[in-house]
């Protein structure tokens, strides 16, 4: 996948805006919806996406819809912090595959980070336990 | 440094902004200042911060500024791209220490990744040389 290409709209984030697909959801409003990383980096490992948007990443993004959805991804990072405690927290956004990109609809990394914890690879450990995804995903609600 | 602290307007970043530092510039508007970091992680990396506004990271931005300071990210993002035609891009926030942040201002790294080049540890290599920093801010300016 290029930097430039089409949007494919049976990307999975796609599909779970659809209900196509479930989600361990954490928040919604009119323009995002937040859930949970089935691959987490670690613990609490929160995505949020654009709602009613063809934008495969960061580029594409319609400029009148950017302040919008970054409020919901400052919200949800706020949650993520009030709600796990972490020591820090990345926020990150991938565009194309050399980036770390594997799903081709914009989405916002939350990732908590705690000293002497390294940050796991995507994927490396395996995927994740839904019930765990759901215990974080009701401390992440409670916070938002 | 945890998460939760006073601003420190002696930051070197608050210090480019006031002009007390110097700072290869890419891009300047009402809300944000461009500009190349001295310790790339890859060629062509470039941190946008929020002017007039004391916050040390994303949880700390004001909401209604948080908007407009995004669009000048995806522009300096979307200039980078043209400029330098990476292969991908990494756009990325550290919030706290053990996530990675080492100064404490708001700001969002923009950083080229290219097939088969693993990106930089900050500071790894070393000091970039002005010179050749100045010749990618001509093309990023370019662009912009």
């Amino acid at each position: 996948m290029t930097l430039h290409d089409t949007y494919d709209s049976t990307n999975i984030f796609a599909k779970i805006l659809r209900g196509e697909m479930p989600a361990v959801k954490v928040y919604e409003d009119d323009t995002a919806l937040a859930f949970m990383d089935v691959f987490p980096q670690a613990e609490g490992h929160t995505l949020v996406i654009p709602k009613d948007v063809e934008a495969r990443n960061l580029l594409e993004m319609p400029p009148e819809k950017l302040g919008p959805y970054m409020l919901a991804v400052q919200k949800v990072t706020k949650a993520v912090e009030a709600a796990l405690k972490p020591d820090g927290l990345v926020v990150t956004q991938f565009n194309g595959a050399p980036a770390g990109q594997t799903v081709y609809h914009l989405h916002f990394h939350v990732i908590p980070r705690n000293e002497g914890v390294p940050l796991g690879r995507h994927g490396a450990g395996g995927m994740a336990d839904m019930g765990e995804l759901e215990k974080l995903a009701v401390k992440i609600r409670a916070a938002v």
